[in-house]
């Protein structure tokens, strides 16, 4: 698991790198972002794990979240990692910009054939995880996980099937019952099979809340009120409420006014979010 | 002057928005992005100008340097004009990344063929002005300017040529003696002609500061340490200081350890940056 440097700028006083490694659970090179505050050099710090959305990779929240002046002032690792395996020229793969290339979902995919290499769930859950704890200054088993969109429901599914493993998740803007909208059914259909055959419901957090049985975890989410996606019904934030009502799990819904699904949007609110998660990581 | 408006954001409470218009100075259509905070609603504000670095559009600073979160906090309005006239299909205009198209240099071109349009610093000094007063709820003649590398040099020349029309001026890793660095040579010699004939001292920072006769103004350098156009003698801070010393123009340098010439180092800095203007903007 060696990790090869590919980008360090100095940012807010601590540095914002990039590292590739050949991962064993994809089967491919891939690309994380970290942020390492300054603080890292004297102690160990905790990390939140960001997942992005459909067609980004790891440079978007990078250069656009505005992350790191919260990630030195919170003293947090940010971990961000690119959205699907790269470069297999698996036939279909840039075909589609919601499928594919950019647009892994989160999922392990049991599909031919996408089942060898779409494995992002235990991408980020296992193996990441391990990467991080092994090559930087970091408290081991001392994290929480938000994301956006498609990597907002990547961040939900990770929590709701991993009890315990994060102290805290929250999401902008995701995609919260994917079963019932098209990207989510798109994606389900392509890399888990047919709805009738498969079990959707275990990648779905709308469903997964129903059957969560584990730590007190409150899912904090935030969402535009002017995004399209909303408006198009993509994303469904009122199913995940009702689900979490029945289920009594805790969630906080922030709508914001006027905001829509971009990174201006994210950049206004991902300082609450890490002060939030850092909140549950310092304790 | 008819604004289109190309794109609206909301972020950090106020708006992102980038306008196109037909520019009479430039003789083309051009494109800047204006940040305007909420308070703008209830009253004028001042206006800071931002002047990009080479192969920059206005695009760059809106995506990367995170000055909307400072420009709400302080209330000032931030416009950020493309760094070039564009389209206009001059022979030679896209060969270079150094010169042409993303490379205006913020001077009025005296040669062939780019004197008819290539009059970045008439546009920004003039026309820009004259526009932002017209349409938007600012307090006429309350402004100040800043900007990157070719952009730094910018904001200095606009200032330093244009007595009392900034109240302050300021700039990251700018180009500071373009008479003296190959950058600065090879614009000069393209837009104005050769040194021998031409005056390139009247476009060039550490000259311009010799004959500075105007109200008090202090130039606010900042340099990255670690930026590698520094090494490579592009930038000649250290010229510009020389200068002032002998001219009694006041400037502070600040050298930030480890930073180099990336949006990741502006970004650190830029709130520091929108502070100190706002002092001089709200007295």
């Amino acid at each position: 698991m060696a990790l090869v440097e590919i980008s360090k700028y100095k940012s807010f006083g601590g540095f914002q790198k990039v590292f590739s490694h050949k991962s064993k659970i994809l089967g491919c090179e891939m690309k994380f972002g970290i942020y390492l505050p300054s603080q890292i050099e004297d102690k160990k710090l905790p990390v939140i794990y960001w997942l992005s959305g459909l067609t980004c990779s790891e440079a978007n929240f990078i250069e656009k979240s505005g992350a790191q002046r919260y990630a030195q002032e919170y003293g947090v690792v940010i971990v961000n990692p690119d959205t699907s395996p790269r470069g297999l020229n698996i036939s279909g793969d840039k075909d589609n910009w919601d499928f594919g290339e950019g647009a892994g979902f989160y999922v392990d995919a049991t599909e031919e054939p996408w089942k060898k290499n779409y494995n992002m769930f235990s991408y980020v859950t296992k193996e990441l995880i391990e990467i991080i704890s092994t090559n930087f200054n970091v408290i081991e088993g001392t994290q929480s996980i938000m994301g956006h969109s498609m990597g907002g429901h990547g961040a939900l599914i990770c929590a709701l099937k991993n009890p315990g493993l994060y102290q805290s998740v929250s999401a902008f803007a995701p995609i919260c019952n994917p079963s019932k909208c098209a990207w989510g059914r798109k994606a389900f259909e392509g890399y888990l099979g047919p709805q009738e055959t498969s079990n959707w419901s275990d990648w779905d957090a709308t469903e997964l809340v129903k059957v969560y049985n584990g730590p007190p975890l409150c899912l904090f989410i935030d969402q535009g009120a002017a995004d399209k996606f909303l408006q198009e019904e993509q994303l469904l934030p009122n199913n995940l409420v009702e689900a979490c009502k029945i289920a009594k799990v805790p969630i906080i819904l922030n709508k914001r006014e006027g905001y829509d699904h971009s990174y201006f949007y994210i950049s206004s609110f991902i300082g609450e979010h890490i002060k939030h998660h850092s909140g549950y990581l310092q304790k």
